[in-house]
């Protein structure tokens, strides 16, 4: 029986940051609140003043995670929404417009609805049902993506994992790399990154004072270098993640910037992992793939270097490419964020430093700790590459883009020095010496719309914040309305 | 450029014990001859001889996770699925059937597809458009489980985080606990829980003699203790992953041996996570849940402890429970194996040694790692949910009891102990004295029936084989004609 004294103290139970544990603070009263009656029945007080009670929770002996401790506050996006909702019920007749979490909004075409319905009611019958599929993906999918995404590029089917999501890939990577990897990253850059390397314990504590993680290197992108880092002054690390178009910037990074960052990772022997998730908003001819980029993964001819041995039997060449990894995901082509449907590539020639195939591995961490994506989601998948729903996908992205046009002109209107927007869904608004979160704030406060502070991506994105074309029409053109009445 | 002598040596990438790379390797040879035929354009040799190609891979810098070294050979699983096709490969004309891999074979009833198909459609229209959903369910689904499967045992909604499978959960779980616990498992189990320990770093290396991996505890189910370990030869781990019915033994625990395994979690502070993937499989009056067993999640009032101050205005109560974790699956009760849905419940309630809840953990991996189950899959868990879909999926899950029934009489009228199968779809089928790989490869030989080898499921399961009773009915009797010519 545990009562020991060292596991007697006042419960941390309803202490929470976050909305989560919210309800579940009435729910553990009304459940103290059971025990108590069970508790009268048995009891022998007989005082009539109304006892104050205290918890003295059990608590296991398993010491908690470490690495979870050193997390800061809550994940960005899911801190927005607790603010978003406290915010709804402070003023519950607002009309709320969110620009906020990079959710897409418009209805997925009907060619890709059919194809998912289709595959559903095929799980009714005897010729269409079928259990569990390839942990990598179905064959017919992970073809129609090296084909669509990476034809010429020398990518083949069998380097493909489809997985539920980018994020949930960039997870099970960083359960590959283990603890004993250095990382690097842009700064500012989508939260996952970051907050996946803290959890694997690949990283030290969180320095208040910097806003960073220790171990970690910090690629800054700022506007006066263009969002592409100084490579000069980035400290070797294994693992270098880079996200172009990038996430909150909106920088689409060029083919010399992406060369030399290829050049920069096979110079220290590191492994790109490449989130091209926005590619398909490029307007330009800048590269939409990593492996666009000769050394990032073909074997570079005029860099293959013969020896023959004297009989001339034996010929030795090398590969001297091979660096990066790229995470996809069909949500902000198809609309597919609540669907859940994404892809990473791993070229097998990818290399640990004692030879091991970097595939092999996340191939494992896929059959193990996952299994595979929905059949139906995969069903929608294709139907998105089909060339019907890839024409249907792109019309999705143009509606998008010119509500990216509408913010970015809004802005410019209004005397912002604004970024992102070409290339990417994300307007990156600059509110030079002040506060993201106080922006967010204002914004959230005077207009009722939810943008994403920029400083939630990393300590680069303070002065900056986030808007997202992610929007009915309606609501963007309102909510542009409203920054104009705000900062006219 | 990474040409330093360290980096040069044979390439492993040939290498595979797992069927993932066997395409793999073509490709790759598909690649070096249009390298080989780019560097004939520029290469200088004259001779006449073929020569002998030798790889000389690049190689990052990057050092290969240590504990992933560790795992053995492929997941069990994906390995047997690699046999089979190794089989049929040989025996082309051979009508296979594979009762192996727990994989379920029926259609979904229309009930539930429909709900599929509707969802799907909805996605269409402006009203019925979802994009990112809660990450830990969607309410009605959460409220639904709780309702169903944890009425009157103090689970409610916010304890429920609606995931994409227990195996998936089992990981994230994994990760929230890290690398400095302990655990163990049942011998024999279901090799995710081992797995995903080697590789969250919890344990030593395999230890080939004792066919166990160091650091893990393994808790033997035999038959002759009723496949229920024997507490008092068990040391005292962090985490006890306990799955009931058991796969693969079947054997589904009484109420008085959980009522002892939560006595031994909580005398030792443990941390119970109770897989009950298989609960609807049970015909007797054996408990569904972890949280039928007082003390595993409620508040049990003659436990309670009152210490009234002297100035009797203070009452201090001890909650003396919460200490298990519940994991379970749609795949198996609706044919969900490849639309891929499931949940855990933690009690909010459950606390590590320092106070802070468990669930908070979970949550903030479920928010980093994590974004939901599709929004289609869990319109359809909710149908099965529904009256009408509750009682549809019975109807399945009786289909395969017979089955299960049918596969019992024919090893019991071969004379083979057999156990399981009751309440669980695997029937555990002893052959005293020999090696489960070996009797698995007779079987596949002479039968083409697909089984799995019980030492697949840690040493503990040598010396038998599980069948599985997912199968079409014709498929089941097929098969067990063909043992009961291969055993007569």
């Amino acid at each position: 029986m545990s009562l020991a004294p060292q596991s007697i103290s006042t419960s941390m139970i309803s202490s929470s940051s976050s909305a989560f544990l919210s309800p579940s603070n009435l729910n553990f009263n009304s459940r103290r609140q059971n025990a108590w009656v069970q508790a009268k029945r048995i009891s022998v007080c007989k005082c009539v003043a109304a006892p104050q009670e205290e918890k003295i929770a059990y608590k296991t002996k398993v010491s908690r995670n470490g690495n979870l401790g050193k997390l800061q506050a809550g994940y960005l996006f899911p801190e927005i929404a607790r603010r978003k909702a406290a915010h709804m019920l402070k003023y519950p007749d607002a009309e709320v417009i969110s620009l906020g979490i990079g959710d897409t909004t418009e209805p997925i075409p009907e060619v890709i609805t059919s194809a998912l319905a289709k595959r559903s009611y095929a799980l009714s019958t005897q010729e269409g049902y079928s259990g569990y599929g390839a942990e990598q993906g179905e064959k017919p999918l992970r073809a129609a993506i090296a084909s669509t995404f990476y034809k010429d590029l020398g990518i083949e089917e069998g380097d493909i994992f489809v997985s539920d999501g980018a994020k949930c890939d960039i997870s099970r990577l960083q359960i590959v790399f283990g603890s004993n990897v250095t990382m690097a990253v842009q700064d500012p850059s989508y939260p996952a990154y970051v907050d996946s390397s803290v959890i694997m314990g690949q990283t030290g504590e969180f320095q208040k004072d910097a806003e960073k993680y220790g171990k970690i290197e910090y690629m800054r992108c700022t506007a006066e270098n263009g969002f592409f880092p100084d490579l000069s002054t980035v400290a070797r690390t294994d693992i270098i993640f880079f996200c172009s178009p990038n996430n909150p910037t909106g920088a689409a990074a060029t083919r010399e910037q992406l060369t030399r960052l290829v050049q920069f990772a096979k110079d220290n022997g590191s492994i790109i992992v490449y989130d091209s998730a926005y590619a398909l908003y490029i307007s330009d001819d800048n590269p939409r793939s990593i492996f666009e980029i000769p050394g990032a993964k073909e074997v570079i001819p005029e860099l293959i270097i013969y020896l023959f041995c004297c009989s001339c039997t034996r010929l030795m060449f090398f590969l001297l490419s091979f660096v990066a990894i790229e995470t996809s995901s069909f949500s902000k082509y198809a609309g597919f964020t609540g669907v859940r449907l994404g892809w990473t590539v791993i070229p097998k020639e990818l290399l640990f430093s004692d030879g091991f195939p970097v595939a092999k591995d996340f191939n494992r961490i896929v059959c193990t700790c996952f299994n595979g994506a929905s059949n139906i989601s995969q069903a929608g998948g294709l139907a998105c590459l089909s060339p019907e729903g890839f024409k249907a996908v792109h019309e999705v992205i143009g509606f998008y883009k010119e509500n990216t046009d509408i913010i970015v002109e809004t802005f410019n209107s209004l005397g912002f020095k604004v970024y992102g927007g070409k290339n990417a869904p994300y307007v990156w608004v600059q509110f030079p010496g002040r506060s993201s979160w106080d922006v967010f704030s204002e914004i959230l406060k005077k207009t009722h719309v939810v943008t994403t502070p920029g400083s939630g991506f990393g300590p680069g994105g303070e002065g900056f914040i986030r808007v997202s074309a992610f929007g009915h029409r309606g609501n963007v053109l309102e909510a542009c309305k409203r920054f104009k009445h705000l900062y006219k």
